[in-house]
């Protein structure tokens, strides 16, 4: 079915764009960057159509086992302000609480173990740091080629703080992204394993899955077993960031007693992934003990789980939560890898009851305060969102975000416009998502049909993933960015002209739409027949636009336009008649 | 796994209201209105809960041969303005090509057969006429009782066309309800067979799946074989206005040739349709012959059936269109029965690319002079809106409308933000209906998920009608309407509370939420355990929650609850733990 979709995925693969040997996009260096280039077939006229290119995920493929090649390695040593070292040992309680059972993880990564690469004493490695400095690192560049803008856009934006490019240092395999809010929406798909569902193979196919229908970062948020081996499978495989949530792993390791954490357990942890290459991390610093009481009267209280965890820590202390009073500290870790802070929302609501309340907002401030510390150290911030909101008390919180955080990216769930919908909530959140991407959100976390239900399977996974591409999309047409409605103009050609190959190539779920379509009419000949399903062999709308497009297109003076409706249709209307121009009534369609 | 929901289903029973007797809605003479009510298990700590009720949609239910009671037909007569006739004679014709080469329907209708009734010579029998004579009638507080409004604001939006109770007096099975934007959002489905597909009881089958789901109307846009019998059975069992677009018909009588149409084929089609009860017809009248050139240029044409067919019409004879030059004969056909006229838009965009453009707009000023020449008969007009629509460009659509044509309801197909999802354009419309409806647009007619690929079956009417009862009970939320937050905050507090069968119950899609509930947690102590399979039974953060809200729950004054954190913590905090409150981690949720 993809046979007309090229693919062209390259590896950092400096001086081979220089040569014109082919089409990919690539900056004045060579720099090349990978595309999905869908293929079009003429017109019914015989005019060629342009090959339309699509924003890739999906990375090169690789073998699981073995992983992705490093490709932005030499980037990172280039650069000469880092140094190897031995890392932090490993421990068996990394991988949680069965592996000290069993005395180790169910299963070891078999593809190549690079030491660990961090900072030389006194250097900052961040892509904040050198954009502030001046520095073009072939990251914008790459970024830049990728969005389609000046490479000093990516510079300027990301030195001020409106957009992060996540990639550790030690997660080589990522082909850079932006989040900011002038570039393209983004979108994160969450995975994870849990003690009784899926093996680290089933994680690395959801992976896989999520980055080919679009995914441009993937959370991994595991909690079951081998969490630290599962981690490590996923990032020598993954070609998007991959954001993380310590705070989970921190709290296996004492056992699920969230009052045993401890702030040493956790720095601990963060480090574990910072040498492993996780590219953002969330963290809920802005959990204020002050601000938990806000809660007591909220209909669902505190939602997030990470937010919960360390209301319960403050409140089993009564000290203020580690994570704010050694934030500092934190800070320097991150510098010395190049993670990104995302800022988690643990106070967000859980329905509409609760949303834009005193707890949501009170912590949103903290998160503006920490937002300008982590800049103080160069480190580059994104800021989480909700939640469920009202549809329109959705525009609030990105204004409010943005103001307050000096514009920092925001990062948001949703939100979901109703709380009946259980089930759908891929739907119910799309289109709060919609709205708060279209006001500034720079990245959207997906949600899946199994949300307040249970765990998502691969089926959900790719419903989440294309519905928030949609979401995405949307936003990118609304804030007219500049292009992105290319595909949307391609597409309704190709249907105009039924030219029903392209049509599906050009959708965001080729494979769905073309099953849709031969539950119907599944002959082959049906994809390049000029009707379909819904009118029937016996024509339908379309034509007689053609028809009226033969008599009157191309007249875009709209007098010219007028003259001919005014004068013309008499003779029109004969040649209308003389060329047989029957008006069929088309089989049913279900559409007015 | 509905067995706590209670339907209280009723027949139009003025008396029994007035005793007491049960608690079905009703007003202060005794009408009673069928809801469905949802009753709740008490909380955790014994405290009740009060029932939801729901607005229903599905009527009493009946026994599809023989069709509902026509409970509405002593109002209809009492009002003594109307009289039942002979009727049009049955040409076989009606049933189109397939029975007149048959020379039969392929089934009869076995039901009743009622004379049709129509106005006495001189009189207006529609709601707006007697809205503006000052009249109260019983459909107006039927309405009122089930939009839980004083009937005076019915009255009053009916007499300034700013609502329309769409009730056909030959339609007397339908439960009254009310389209306009000072009351709930409503939505359409449409069904309807095609020359290939379903028969008259799949499609009576359909109507009762999408009434149960909650389709507030559905149209029958029927054009294969048996056409008029097919109506007929969806009309006797109808507990929903039916609408339909007679142009279809129409077309099938001459047969399929546009050009061969003429105003007496039509208007013969309209009579048949309206004697058999018909509520409100798409008429496609704004389509000018002047406007056809004005999509000569667009990328996807004219995607309207009927605006093409009459286009095709206007081009093959160089005249204006027949429905804009009979439009007062319409109108004082739809006066007789009561028939609303739902104005076409026949020159919708069918991309983004073809949004807001001169072609769309010049039709929209024609629709807004043919709302008020409707109005000047007081006949009830609805006026169709798009279609493909930028985010950021449908709020100008429904603004417009209303501005144009005074506040007549808007009824809008989505309108789609994107055109790069076939497969998954329920979802891209409901962006873009949520959007429309908060600013003002009445109903809603439903995408489904075949749309652009295929004809809807029963599954995709049922995720069409969900998503459209998402959106427009998002915008009923965002619009304020009394009383739309309650089902939500109920099915938030049960979420939170565990209550896992009245979240079901709750929910727009029972059945649906269950069973991805159960993929993880099949045994039947799981919907009344306290946890869920995303946090396990260690717990998750209900229960963090649950502790603050114990310790500082009631305090809803802020500074008790400032004190509280300042001076209380340390106590509480020992009192959390001597509680045992320990936070435990629980097992995987996707959620940070």
């Amino acid at each position: 079915m993809m046979e007309n979709t090229q693919s062209r995925t390259l590896a950092f693969d400096y001086e081979a764009g220089q040569d014109g040997g082919d089409s990919t996009p690539h900056d004045d260096a060579g720099l090349r960057v990978p595309v999905t280039e869908i293929t079009l077939a003429p017109s019914p006229d015989g005019t060629p159509n342009e090959p339309v290119r699509v924003y890739r995920t999906q990375g090169p493929g690789s073998d699981p086992v073995r992983g992705l090649a490093p490709a932005r390695e030499p980037w990172v040593v280039a650069r000469g302000d880092t140094e190897e070292y031995d890392g932090r040992d490993r421990a068996l309680a990394d991988d949680g609480r069965g592996a000290l059972r069993r005395g180790a993880a169910t299963q070891e990564w078999q593809g190549e173990r690079r030491r660990p690469r961090r900072a030389v004493p006194g250097r900052t490695v961040t892509q904040m740091h050198y954009a502030r400095q001046g520095v073009i690192t072939p990251e914008m560049r790459f970024v830049a080629v990728r969005e389609g803008c000046d490479v000093e856009l990516v510079r300027s934006e990301v030195a001020a703080g409106r957009a992060i490019i996540p990639n550790n240092v030690n997660h080589p395999e990522s082909e850079p992204m932006i989040i900011g809010k002038a570039f393209l929406v983004k979108i994160n798909a969450n995975i994870g394993n849990s003690a009784v569902h899926s093996s680290i193979a089933e994680e690395v196919e959801k992976l896989e899955w999520a980055t080919k229908w679009g995914a441009d970062t993937v959370m991994d948020l595991s909690t079951g077993d081998d969490i630290h081996t599962t981690r490590e499978w996923l990032l020598r495989n993954s070609p998007v960031p991959i954001g993380t949530v310590p705070i989970y792993q921190a709290l296996e390791k004492v056992n699920g007693d969230a009052s045993a954490l401890t702030w040493e357990v956790y720095r601990d942890t963060v480090i574990e992934q910072c040498e492993q290459g996780v590219d953002y991390m969330t963290v809920h610093a802005g959990v204020l003990l002050r601000y938990v009481p806000l809660t007591a009267d909220r209909v669902t209280g505190i939602v997030s789980r990470g937010g919960s965890i360390l209301a319960g820590w403050c409140l089993a202390h009564h000290q203020e939560n580690f994570l704010y009073t050694h934030f500092d500290e934190l800070c320097e870790i991150f510098a010395r890898y190049d993670v990104a802070f995302s800022l988690g929302d643990g106070l967000r609501p859980g329905s509409l009851a609760d949303a834009n309340d005193a707890a949501q907002f009170a912590e949103l401030d903290t998160l503006a305060e920490l937002t300008k510390r982590a800049w103080a150290h160069d480190v580059q911030v994104m800021v989480e969102g909700p939640g469920h909101i009202p549809f329109h008390l959705v525009r609030e919180n990105v204004e409010r975000q943005q103001e307050l955080c000096d514009g920092a990216p925001f990062y948001t769930l949703g939100p979901l416009v109703t709380d009946i919908a259980p089930g759908y909530d891929h739907i119910t959140s799309a289109i709060g998502a919609t709205e708060i991407a279209r006001y500034g959100t720079a990245m959207l976390c997906y949600v899946t049909p199994k949300e307040h239900l249970g765990l998502p399977n691969r089926d959900d996974v790719r419903t989440g993933v294309v519905t928030y591409k949609i979401a995405a999309h949307a936003a990118d047409v609304a804030k007219g960015h500049t292009g992105a409605r290319d595909r949307d103009d391609a597409l309704s050609k190709a249907r105009f002209e039924f030219r029903w190959r392209d049509q599906f190539n050009l959708s965001l779920d080729p494979e769905l739409a073309e099953s849709y379509h031969d539950e119907t009419l599944p002959a082959e000949a049906a994809k390049t027949a000029h009707f379909c399903s819904m009118c029937g062999p016996k024509f339908c709308s379309m034509r007689i636009s053609q028809d009226i497009r033969d008599e009157f297109g191309g007249a875009r003076n709209q007098a010219a336009l007028a003259d001919a409706a005014a004068e013309g249709m008499a003779q029109k209307s004969e040649e209308f008649r003389a060329a047989g121009g029957d008006v069929y009534l088309p089989a049913p369609t279900l559409r007015p």
